[in-house]
């Protein structure tokens, strides 16, 4: 039986179908369908499954949301509780599924929001309502109608400026909502101010709440987050630099792998920064991270470093180009290369670990200058490779002949080895650049300075 | 009076600062205090001005919004609307200032996973307390309490699978939030299906009314917004390119501008390319875009955009560094590396064309077959440059010398000559790759094919 659904009978005069009944085809199909869908849910509670074992703070924040929802559900339960807050512990639901979220800081944002929104248009609302209420009972529904449209709709355009995106998007539509409700409500003022006051204290009790959940039981900080995300895009950096120059300068006949590629995840690393930052502020002090710490210096010495990554991206790419410069020229400046290459990524890989612990090395200026050297030994071997006297002749072939005691190469294959060393020095410069904005970060966050000052750098001074 | 509200008196012996008093002191410090506060609200002001006029669609976006909004809370108004809905006719107002968003495709996916996470949710939620009920006073909370906690824990870690977030994002909390309600409330199951009933159809009146403002009026669409950043993409990609490269041969008494900087929003778009071919997904068919439009193909469009910005943006940062080939050289490259760059940005300037208007370009191929002429004669000059004796000699200094009747540069003089080649060379290769993604593009869009050949075309075949 063919997998397609016919029947094939080899008969001599060639190949007879033979169509299988209507129902059985249905049955095929139906079996296929079957089949498909159950590999998908397979594959997709093998995701699942994944994502659980490499972080299971997501299994976490899901169990403490259920926490958290029936902690509130409780409310319900218990007859006391019940009556005292009226019929609105509904809010009080409502608030910790929508303001729950992942870190600290985000549900912070978000309650703040919520519950300032609230207030705000709850008042604003039963102003309007009493100033309607005033002008008789023909005009009272187009003053409200009004209201509501004119609000709603300079509201909706607020969130387009960025600055209110930022940080209050989620007010500005609980603000749209709540004052809707008020205003188009038939209640009047008395019944409003009532309807208000349980409100502030369901919202209340969700919010905190949430705030407690979130922030006791293994809390995750989004400033934490940050923090982590910055060393360890500095430590990718770094390690994508050596990667990319030892890959460069192995032997031809070596298998080339991939193992240098942590640079893409810097280079799509912006938008998860911003919003980190975003929530970092709304956090209160933890850990070692002061009230008012410099958050968004972390997205400058992201910026930074995605610079640094654009490079090594060109860098990488010319890497595995097909035009590779002759072994001759490649030997020669291999060890240079490296040591430029490996200087560099020292100096990164000490800006990692001066933000991990945050203190202040006494080593990375010790490290910038050694890079330094390295860039001038670096000039210094292509001075030598021109007494050398590789002497760029007439010859256009891509191999070396020696002619006259000289060895020669044509000028376009010291392309690769050129744009390889411009490419470093480049690198150099906005590692630098990274420097800077690192140490501005430690400044600003007072880092403490290290307590050993190790030999080398008494040395130096 | 100084303006940090000290008096400071010139006396013979010195300066004699004359504390003043402490409300006086108050005033001053108030005074600036609110100076300062209307200067931030004149610059917010300023701002969403500004933000209004470059894309009045915002604006539009804000009073789509009110109408809607007065369109809804019209149900409070209209006694016979009011009582067909029951109490419920909040739900609607809810749904219509969640639900909106600013494209056609987002309203359609929240609208989509508002109104099936509420009928799953509910349906659940009924069963369960169907269940619970038959279980006895006792067990009842039991087991409503224990459902909430494991599915609101299970939902909210499916939120971070990635192909649950990109689409159900709002489905689930949808969900959490319908089926917490339904589990938590007192109600018996007769009643739950009355309240169900009600539900069902605000929302419904809050969907439709969303979705047909947002598609009627002044309609936004996700995919054409996406199909123009495209476009618009390529287009910036071209000026860059052709920006760098003018930038870099012009005299250097010439003034550096920074006209060549469109890259840098290729370089950021990822992330909104992302959620415009998101929510393009949910869009029927509109203006060009037939029903399974390949939006997915578009960020593959853009990733290879993106991948060649990374080589310009290397190379714009090398146009600025200090390091400059001698004069001589880049006189000798100028046309060569013009002709390369303009013959890269003609491709990329016809592939924009080709996406613009939709139709398979018979020219892009002839503008290919041009760039790679390009790179020949390009090779060819690099060849001349030897054939003209441009010998490296052990001459270090950055000047030309003429010895033995030839010219002879530094090996070191000809690096940024030869990284910009290579570099070109490079981003040649990466506007092939977009070329490839293009035209899979085109072939799987059923772009139409050009209606006049050119002439060029036919004396090419």
């Amino acid at each position: 039986m063919a997998s397609n659904g016919e029947w094939k009978v080899n008969v001599p005069e060639g190949t007879l179908v033979i169509e299988p009944t209507v129902s059985k085809r249905m049955y095929i199909q139906l079996q296929g369908k079957i089949l498909k869908s159950l590999k998908r849910i397979g594959n997709f509670w093998v995701k699942a499954k994944n994502i659980a074992t490499s972080d299971p703070r997501k299994v976490i924040h899901g169990v403490k949301v259920g926490m958290a929802l029936s902690l509130v559900s409780l409310f319900y339960y218990m007859r006391p509780l019940y009556d005292g807050v009226g019929g609105n512990a509904m809010w009080a639901v409502m608030t910790v599924v929508v303001a729950f979220e992942y870190s600290v800081g985000a549900t912070i944002a978000k309650s703040f929001n919520r519950a300032s929104a609230t207030i705000l248009a709850g008042s604003i609302g039963v102003g309007v309502h009493w100033i309607a209420n005033q002008c008789g009972e023909e005009l009272e529904p187009v003053i409200l109608q009004a209201s509501v449209t004119i609000l709603a709709a300079a509201a909706t355009f607020s969130r387009f400026i960025p600055s209110v995106k930022a940080r209050f998007d989620y007010g500005v539509m609980v603000f749209i909502l709540t004052f809707s409700f008020v205003s188009v409500s038939g209640y009047r003022v008395e019944k409003l101010l009532e309807l208000a006051r349980n409100r502030v204290s369901t919202i209340a009790i969700g919010t905190s709440i949430c705030i407690f959940t979130s922030m006791l039981f293994y809390p995750v900080w989004a400033g934490n987050e940050l923090h982590n995300l910055v060393y360890k895009n500095l430590e990718r950096l770094a390690d994508s630099l050596d990667g990319c120059v030892t890959e460069y300068f192995k032997d031809s006949n070596e298998d080339r792998g991939r193992k240098h590629e942590g640079y893409k995840f810097v280079l799509n690393s912006k938008a998860g920064e911003e919003v980190m930052a975003n929530m970092a502020r709304w956090e209160p002090p933890h850990g070692r991270f002061k009230f008012r710490h410099p958050w968004k210096q972390y997205l400058k010495v992201g910026a930074s470093m995605r610079s640094c990554a654009y490079c090594i991206e060109t860098l990488s790419g010319f890497i595995n180009s097909e035009v590779q410069a002759p072994e001759l020229l490649k030997k020669h400046m291999k060890e240079v290369c490296m040591t430029l290459s490996s200087s560099s990524s020292n100096v990164l890989k000490e800006l990692a670990t001066t933000t991990k612990t945050m203190t202040k090395s006494t080593k990375t200026h010790l490290f910038v200058q050694e890079m330094n050297f390295a860039v001038q030994s670096f000039k210094n071997a292509f001075k030598d490779l021109s007494k050398q006297a590789l002497i760029l002749t007439e010859h256009e072939a891509g191999e070396e002949k020696s002619t006259e005691g000289t060895k020669t190469v044509p000028i376009i294959a010291i392309f690769p080895i050129a744009t390889m060393a411009t490419l470093l020095i480049e690198i150099k410069e906005r590692v630098e650049s990274i420097v800077t904005e690192v140490e501005n970060m430690a400044a600003q966050a007072e880092f403490e300075i290290e307590n050993k000052p190790s030999k080398c750098d008494q040395d130096l001074k």
